[in-house]
């Protein structure tokens, strides 16, 4: 690890990353060994190995695997479920499964074709319905917080484009943890400071087996097309992504991009009528406008 | 220019660019006609450029030259002098000189070696003496305010550094209007919106002579090294550099990066007690320091 000067053997570095990661989920007070964690989990590498960390950890957790029916000639969705189960019988772990085209008889690329957001990239589409359906089983199921594998790689590269668009909403929600508000689950990042090749790393030395292909329709990503500049970055100057993201997180404690109040204030009041999520719209949330000229008899 | 999907002929070019640049002066209130402005002059496209637009629409300016001595191999001072001369001759404009070598017996370079910055990257030093004989010579010649020609690649570049640093002290000062204060020239940038090849295509298409060659120092630095990133993205993504320039701003008066009130307070009471401009440590200023062990007399 260039950016920490740092070698380690396999046996160490199985040691020392969960050490790591244990630290800053104490600095950050994510959360605690008594509180029931929620981990999304996608079947690839970072959440398999942040499963895998949180249990060795000794921390009290469940998967939480969504299907969204992407089956674009590789049967991605069906396949990542699978390396997802495995992993979780393996450990004797426990893992619940939500099913997009189960409950909503629609796949993902389905839904970006009747929303006409084009079937070739509904990365957007993707996130909106990941976002609520992760919150509405971690509300569901009363857990204390809801932890993603956002690994380091991820962090920078979101950071990246929400700073050339200085867009001061989601500049003020970067941090690595969104505490609990009425009707949002605490939302955790556990590997915010971990490098995607250090996530990778721990997953092949401790024998993870994980859905080893890219999702389909990541290919034009904006993100990955920023994680290209900021490994050019990370391999001239070693340690860049950490020290933008360790520099970004000092930025919002010295009060650089406040949150605004009205925003809080206004979630604060308005629930969707049908999923009772908070909404700044006052009607449906963004979800369920999804679905609202043709709500599934059981929604 | 693809960024505002706009094509002109030269003879349209060179009213357009003026008219943009007066725009900018009058909506960020940068100065008025009835104020004495000084232009920062290198002899290169930007700054005669800036003169030149300045001069057509009627703002009363002077310039200054300042020589370091940079004389690597092709006498880039004494040559970027005579570019500057040259314009302000043809165009009866003032111009004045101010030599580091005349008044301080010694060169940037013999400066970097002196003060153990290593010969071959002065560049922090050179941005250190610039501003301080800049800022000198605005005061002592009572002049409104100090216009430099920085374009939008070089704060484009310049802030994506500062950014990645998250160099909170740097951010808040970033806007194209520094108002004067206790020891301080009001400085401006009326080029902040004007892309880097506009410049030079007004530069050109006008007839100006400038200083084709870059500064000797100037390849290892940083900026350039952002800008070719930059450049990248503005191939990918025509006004990516406007855009992040413009949502700066805007981010800046929506109250991100707030300026210290304490720093301000400092340096509003303590002076340099050699030359009497404001410093942040109560003795000797940053430029000051660099000639204490042996002041020439005439200093």
């Amino acid at each position: 690890m260039r950016h920490h000067k740092l070698s380690l053997c396999a046996q160490h570095y199985l040691e020392w990353l969960p050490a790591q990661v244990e630290r800053f989920i104490q600095k950050q007070s994510l959360f605690t060994k008594e509180e029931r964690v929620l981990v999304a989990v996608s079947g690839g590498k970072d959440s398999l190995a942040l499963w895998d960390i949180l249990d060795r950890l000794g921390y009290q957790t469940k998967g939480l695997y969504i299907d969204l029916g992407i089956d674009e000639s590789i049967g991605y969705s069906a396949r990542s479920r699978e390396f997802a189960q495995q992993f979780a019988a393996e450990r004797g772990l426990k893992l619940s499964i939500v099913s997009l085209p189960g409950s909503h008889q629609e796949t993902l690329a389905e839904l970006a074709i009747r929303t006409k957001r084009g079937r070739e990239n509904p990365c957007s589409l993707c996130g909106l319905v990941k976002r609520h359906l992760f919150n509405q089983a971690a509300l569901d199921g009363g857990f204390d917080a809801l932890a993603t594998a956002h690994n380091l790689d991820d962090e920078a590269a979101i950071l990246l484009a929400n700073t050339l668009e200085w867009s001061l909403e989601h500049l003020s929600r970067g941090q690595p943890l969104l505490p609990a508000a009425p009707g949002f689950a605490r939302k955790v990042k556990p590997f915010a400071r971990v490098y995607e090749f250090e996530s990778a790393a721990y997953a092949f030395l401790r024998g993870i087996r994980w859905m080893p292909d890219e999702c389909p329709f990541s290919r034009e990503s904006k993100q990955i097309y920023y994680k290209s500049h900021f490994n050019e970055w990370e391999e001239e100057m070693p340690g860049a992504k950490l020290r933008f993201y360790n520099n970004y997180l000092k930025a919002l404690d010295a009060g650089a991009f406040p949150e605004r109040q009205e925003q809080a204030d206004a979630l604060d009041e308005r629930r969707c009528p049908n999923c009772g999520q908070p909404t700044t719209t006052g009607g449906l949330c963004a979800f369920c406008r999804i679905f609202v000229s043709d709500l599934p008899k059981n929604w």
